[in-house]
């Protein structure tokens, strides 16, 4: 372990200003969130993309979100195999455990990872073909959905569509696990599909009568 | 998909308010991080807990950090065998496709995850063996770590250590990935352990001279 | 070339305690600043006071901030006569090259130059007068601005009041560049006003609905 | 002015965390700085370049050092022809006024002002050589000085070489300055040249015995 290193300091000093003023401000709630135990009332599936912050978004404070962050947000389908599924154990500790009332899955405008399952689907990316590419295997799971938006000649609009088809796929994906599909079922949780641009600041929901992504 | 639900109204209107306000302030900064994409400083790997915020506690904004979160923060050791490894394929986007520079582990105190594992160790979370169990197979990361904190009769010290030990099991499994271990050998990469305290707003990192967490 | 001279030993020795430290654990964010260049989200434009240190009271580091520090941080008009315009260098750099979204100018407290103008308005200052003092010739730039300021008879306040005014001058003279205007008429610039109290450790605003300057 | 912008609140945050943190602890020091004005020991011209922070290097506090920052740290020689002239009247301010005993010339590596100041010399930035581009007319007082660079074939290797020639240039051009060269001349003040490597953390400075720069 003698590869560790210290924080940056200018992150140290950052931590301290907080913890003289925000957390200092908070203190009581920090410390009866630390005794009680988290409650929170959503589940949110984001992209590990640093520019998309949910919590900015929505105003969200400490203790309201569970956060799952990800490749482009995707759930992958069912599969009790005994292996490690780290998705999969956050929306099970989330619906299970923390009985979350809702589960919202963001996606976002310029997903690198969208964009690289694209470059594959089109033969343009072989370095993701590779069985030891992370990012590629992971990407299989939207993979399928290609044919959906393969059709669209323009590359923005196409990257727009199949940002928007990953929130379906992992939409979907989520049903296959008996206890969101119960969940749901019962009317104790519900699941959102939202699709955010990034430049524009939008915000864009799934509205299952339209059959498409509208504004919120 | 017919069970997709609108967002509930009190986050549009939170939305509508973050757009009004800090977006139309930062619009500028949005649609450049938009059309020339992200360029994050560092990784964070944190725990999916609601209570917490790393962007918070560092005072980060959109495009600084490239965050994945999952339960307990953990990082599964290199195994290219062609299936679905989420968090494998976060890690390597952020060094190999954006390079970072730093790679945080944030632990925290009160860590359901790690708790569970403790469960789990001692015979009393029979659930968590469940092949089926994603939570339980997913701690099956930290488990061999047990050994060390077996004999901490103290069950509040006893969590506090293993939630330690979960960060530095995950240090240790970041080396195990070529592309990592390459990196920091050569200098471009640099790893840091982290742990938090929710309720007293501490942060500690990991001291390689002390072999052991200290204040930053 | 004969007259320069080594660097104070004590300066050396502070620079290696950086070398060894700071840049020591931040060495993989230095060389990725080096090779892939910086992207500032931001340019400044402050006084050379050695008092004034943006980057510390806004917890700033490496890449963060384009940086331009002169007398009073002033702007002088748009004046494309091909001579030596060093501000306008610096500004033309930062908005056409690195496409900087956020510009702010840094006013402050017991700032020497505003004074200096003060003195020569009232007749106080002959040798700022003279042709040859390049500060008297740079703070014409905000002489015309006197007026406004010229019936507050107490000394500090009508100090303060002109710091503002070489702030509200600064950002009035930026509007004048064609690239500034046409930039913040798109959206993909904004300018800041702001002023900072040095012994108090303070910071204000130039609030446009309030048409004055406010705490932040 | 309605066009000008409240602080992004990100920097409303981190200033707030300096507030409760480093100006709280250091507040008798800054109200001293504040009611006894600013006596800085050493006057450093340096780079724009978001990269570049003297203080950071030199562990420079409040009050250290007066900074003047322009494109390419380049100082104009003497032209006492009643114009604006930014860069010559920090000298003056520091030299005449706050009586520096130290005046350092900080040069840097990846220097994109130099860059195009070797691109314009090459022929091949024609939009530098335009009347109107302030960049360009900047660059031009740098620019005789190619002749010394003008045999390097590497790219790199030239690039770095010029940028220690920017350092001269001002250095001889501080010396045009009939106040510099007469306080030179006394012993009350010392002129210095340095050069930071950005990506390595190195250090230069101009060694008069050997003609040229060398590692502090």
């Amino acid at each position: 372990m003698e590869f560790a290193k210290p924080l940056p300091s200018y992150l140290v000093q950052r931590y301290q200003g907080w913890k003289a003023t925000t957390y200092s401000e908070n203190r009581s709630w920090y410390r009866r969130l630390a005794t009680e135990g988290q409650r929170p009332r959503a589940m949110v599936i984001s992209c590990c993309d640093s520019r998309v912050h949910v919590t900015s978004i929505f105003g969200a404070d400490q203790g309201e979100f569970f956060i799952h962050r990800n490749i482009a947000n995707l759930v992958p389908p069912y599969e009790p195999d005994g292996d490690h599924h780290g998705t999969s154990a956050t929306i099970e500790y989330a619906v299970t455990v923390l009985k979350v009332a809702h589960l919202m899955v963001l996606g976002h405008s310029q997903c690198g990872g969208v964009q690289g399952c694209i470059d594959m689907c089109k033969g343009l990316a072989p370095e993701l073909e590779r069985k030891e590419s992370f990012v590629g295997r992971w990407m299989d799971i939207l993979r399928p959905k290609y044919d959906l938006v393969s059709d669209i000649s323009d590359d923005a609009e196409q990257a727009r569509a199949f940002e928007r088809q990953s929130v379906l796929a992992s939409l979907a994906n989520l049903m296959t696990f008996p206890f969101i599909a119960e969940a749901v079922e019962e009317g104790s949780l519900s699941l959102h599909g939202l699709w955010t641009d990034i430049g524009e600041g939008g915000l864009e929901y799934y509205d299952t009568k339209a059959k498409a992504f509208a504004p919120v």
